[in-house]
């Protein structure tokens, strides 16, 4: 066992900070003004893009890139702590193309996707050239059970006929999104995990229709804008189909579990700027003769904060280190451990947080009430706590003794 | 000691119902359309006010109406139920003229004003006819140290004039708002506590800027619009002072029991509408073989919820009824107590209402997370949870015994 | 509504308060070096019950005496302050004769037993001249269930023959203890409710033994010691029987309402106790610079321990308030409530003292780690949390629309 | 990083846990009987002892044994499995001569003292000829600010005199316990960390009196009793100092950065007993129509037990490496974030198998209100909660940042 950092992650977690400091952060008050403000796109992302891109930043998070494709090739381990820096701001993720939800989606491409299928949907988004959304949610239905899923995919001759909704789907109001990875029923009557499909389905078919943009507790997720969507008979060719029918669990699950581990390595990003947040907050005020930093009460939610953040982050450290080395499946139960643990994590130290700023904490001048609002909402999304703690405890081993027979019980003998 | 609700506050808490469930709760979408989502006034409010005026059901929150003022000069523990009742949907107090910041005001000016104070600023709210909002909280400032409050107001000649900046005022930003009760600082080399007057400030006076409308956790209070404000000498009659110079803080606190009572009656309300919400939410759904309702921790959920709402609505009445009969001063540790008690439950009734419904918990389609964004508001506004916690503590008695010599302590004499 | 004590029930407060502060507490330390160190009964006990008894307090919580026997006479809810003060002192109650499970089982006795058995069995508790134990919960079933008591009741004639074993019945090991007021299957056949019986066994008829006496958490109980049972044929005549076959289950719920609201009313004087041993012990230590009550930690969690102090007695007031005016059927769902609340309650306070104390919160000098015992009990005893739960949950009334007609539901028309 | 655990340290791990499961799981009803029960000596243990020394399984968390010594040597990293795996039984670690307090006073031994002292005391430590206790709280204080620590050591020609009181000195009631290492003041105005020492005094000096054996919430520490000292002018000799004067403080942060590990580290294996017992117990018994291992109220509790286990186990794996290769100062906050950490989350692991168990969970046939008694012990020995807290915010660095000119916040520029 070795908790070092590698040499090789280390030189790309300082280049990243590097730039993070020099380029992007100082734009921060600037993306606001522009982008949730006004409502316009930022105008310098292409060129911070640009630039990033040129330094080797870029698709970061994706382990298994072809000779000929963009990126750095770390593993999931190695990305941790780049995800973690990228997690500080919002934005900040989109300058290296490692944005959700294309990532995860470019995930399930390079796993799913036949070659045709990779060049016409995974290569753009390799580029930044466009955008893609994942449609699985449906208001109709409790998703937390995927199986629920009811959106139909029939097929009729060449072609797949589409007729659902889909709500709560992120960066499907994003303006330049154009595919979207869509989760539907191909046969009705097949086992559970094998009712299901995924055929990609371009955002400008006859048919589709963004039905509204949706905030989340109050929030626009300005990087991936939610967006609901209507199916009504959307024809696509069966070539848009990913795998094979009844395979939609399966491409679901290999984008689900890199989708889950980045959001928790972005969650404790955001959780540590909160902790500085606070830190600086309380130094500068006073109340009752005192700084606010001297109330222990302060002091012990900033060490709570502390202890529930390195435990959180050697746990997600450990998932991307499974992930790298038994794949999906391996790390199936440490990425529903820390898909718990870090998003509650995350809520706690934004509560504190905003109790620690007082007003200020729920205004829009500060990151603080929107990372709660996105902790709260990965305590939901990617399956909700109830699902993964069930998950947990089905792979629990049960003792092999019985109570009586347990050499820990030790009724005595003259009761027996 | 008797928990029977008496004969009087049952049959106006019964007439309220029936108005509620006639009159306003139908007209609750309407109202979102209109206010929520187009930003515009609800054209049909100034007709519901008169019809529930027509009622008698006006003013129910003022115990203390002089004898020509409308209203129903219900006790604080007769209103309680009808506070709550009123508590389910957010802009039904505006109905009945029940709205914060308005009655707290009202109830400051009761008490604090004089006859022709009382002409000018008192009577055009008692009959609706315009708004008002309360100047304390600064963004320079922890202003739940009240002490700390900065903006200056200095006598010159007959006119006191006002520099300062507050923020976080809830109704300032109302268009039909005309008046500023506001505290500053007059002698600033004065004791702690009478550093501090109040004056009624004109919304239109010259030097008074409505810098901004101001979102708590991404919501805007439709009722009560949030802004912060800027006084650059604006200048008022002396007449404008309430009681006299150095007071500010007595009228402040006259104002703040029954605001805060008030507060923790229509969470409560609001409380009440979240169980019916997950209780219904669960019965609809399945995940997992089962009905959501089926799942013990979600029955767990609302078990835990009744329990807290139980007690918090009996210590909540226990208050009021204090405040009936002690007034503010003797009422002040009970409502410490609720201000603690009841935003907390009602932020965590809040938080498994959003988990009981999924996405559509955090979307706009319900009321569920503006009520989590208004009860974490309410653990800061009025003083932040700390600050109550602290006065709770100084109100304990301490024991008359040293441990050594308490009868409860039984170290054996031969150890000593 | 009305939250002040009636003159009687204030009368009969002061006038225990005086007995316990004047005979009872002086005594406490000689109580412990004698019961608790040195395994004696305590010698002046019998002379302090004379006295008690004397001063006409006695049988304190039985508001249904016939005219004949001695006792007070006062409500559940006059009680209520009474058995609060006892509490403050484990063995305290047995001075008055209000020491559980006799309570619970005289009350038992009053409401289901026939004259002769009253003269048997009720009589003799009534004046303290004998003790006696609740059988019900058994070591091979889950008895939070209670239809899953196995053992068996068989007629034979004019007797019944029972065996099984039961453990954890309080008071059973007391060298006094002479009755066992026992439930067990009289047909197994029957509707899950209607099976059990309840009759009366002499602890020394044959085939009764007494198999060991049992700690919880370490602690024995010195008033009413914890026993494990056995019964191997063991018989005792008809006459025995409480109510008629199959009416155990309801003479169980008799005793348990009023034996659940005492001892939520005892814990919340002993939780008072655990406060002023907190406020006393932070008072009087130094570390790192500062008093530890100056320290907002503790400061807190005197005041958190107040806030639910003060709800948690209310709530329980309430249910003796219902159980006075509705009986235990109309107090079904308060006694859950507060079978909840409170146990949680004292529980936490505990263990917060036991933090404040530091090692010496968990030694035998202080009453603090046995209160975390009995807190730690009274979540089980009785009916688990969970049972309680449960029941709070299904007495929670569904609403009466479904989501999408509900008026508190907003979703857009132009998104159906 | 590597989660990989080494094969040496695995190879030792497997031996380990053979022994356990072949000898001395086996022996545990034997034990608790005759220790537990009877208060007598395990005759079995010397000849345990002896076999597990045969099998190299001896002195293991000693990382530092000269090339003499019996032992491993393996490293703290490496010795955590193992730890664990002992710390499942409370006497386990003894059978292989790892109990505290007798390990941490050999490591003080080992970095502290001079080869005569380390052949007087460390050596029949090594050959668990002997016991030891270490002397640092004592009653009159709060002496979890270590500078309050009063007992005083004085000077006098060639001998130190030492006159004090202690209590809760683990090890000090053991019968074959010969030694103490104590801390008391010899320099009373030296600097706050420089004016205590720390000296070895033997068991039967004249002087030294066991007051009495102290139990913990009831339980009775039997692999080392815990006991109160008195110490009336206690001589000697004055080589009997560890290092030098003024030194007590730094010894004694020497011998405590392994001992809160190694708690840590047995406290882990313990959890997971106790979630063994939870599983076990659960799908052994039927509530209400279910195995109560069906109801997801007990799922949840395994699952969160899992979550919080394996977080606080990679944390306690990071301080051994820091340990290892930073020594105790550089592994000081790693410590402090375990301290509190895993002690917490024991308790709360235990507080639910409680409640999964029943009246069984409190009784004496299970180890697991013996486990919450040890959690909440942990709390506070060795530094309770708050102590570590601080620690650790002391240690976060404040960021460079004003709020006001941080990137981070965003207020308008307007509004300035």
């Amino acid at each position: 066992m070795d908790f070092e950092i590698s040499p090789r992650a280390r030189e790309w977690h300082e280049r990243l900070q590097v730039f993070m400091q020099r380029e992007v952060l100082p734009r921060n008050r600037e993306w606001v003004q522009c982008v949730a403000r006004e409502g316009k796109p930022a105008a310098f992302l292409p060129d911070l893009q640009a630039r990033a891109r040129a330094e080797g930043l870029w698709n970061l998070g994706l382990p298994e890139l072809a000779a000929d494709e963009p990126g750095t090739r770390l593993t999931n381990l190695e990305y941790a702590p780049l995800a973690e820096a990228m997690g500080r701001l919002f934005w900040a993720p989109e300058v290296f193309n490692c944005q959700a939800p294309d990532v995860p989606n470019m995930i399930a491409l390079q796993n799913c996707a036949n070659p045709e299928q990779k060049q016409r949907w995974l290569s753009p988004l390799l580029e930044a050239k466009t955008r893609s959304c994942f449609g699985m949610t449906e208001s109709a239905v409790a998703s937390s059970d995927a199986t629920n899923i009811a959106t139909r995919i029939e097929r009729r001759g060449g072609e797949y006929v589409i007729n659902g909704d889909k709500w709560f789907i992120t960066g499907a109001a994003h303006p330049r999104c154009t595919q979207i990875m869509l989760m539907g029923v191909t046969d009705a009557g097949a086992d559970r995990t094998r009712r299901h499909s995924m055929v990609m389905v371009p955002m400008d078919a006859p048919g589709v229709r963004l039905v509204r943009a949706l905030r989340w507790m109050g929030c626009e997720d300005h990087v991936a804008p939610i967006g609901e969507l209507e199916f009504r008979d959307v024809r696509v060719p069966v070539e848009n189909l990913l795998e094979r029918e009844g395979a939609g669990f399966k491409v679901a699950q290999v984008r689900l579990g890199p989708a889950r581990v980045h959001h928790c390595m972005r969650s404790i990003g955001m959780s540590e700027v909160l902790v500085e947040l606070m830190m600086a907050r309380a130094a500068e005020r006073r109340a009752f003769w005192r700084q606010v930093i001297e109330y222990d009460t302060v002091q012990r939610w900033i060490a709570e904060s502390r202890i529930e953040l390195e435990q959180a982050r050697l746990l997600t450290h450990r998932s991307a280190w499974r992930l790298d080395r038994e794949g999906h499946h391996g790390a199936w139960r440490d990425v529903s451990l820390i898909k718990v643990a870090v998003p509650n994590m995350f809520q706690k130290i934004a509560d504190r947080a905003i109790q620690v700023f007082g007003a200020m904490g729920g205004s829009d001048d500060t990151p603080i009430h929107q990372a709660l609002a996105w902790a709260r909402l990965l305590r939901i999304g990617d399956g909700p706590d109830e699902v993964h703690l069930r998950q947990i405890f089905k792979l629990e081993a049960p003792p092999a003794w019985k109570i009586a027979d347990s050499p820990y019980i030790t009724r005595p003998e003259e009761t027996r």
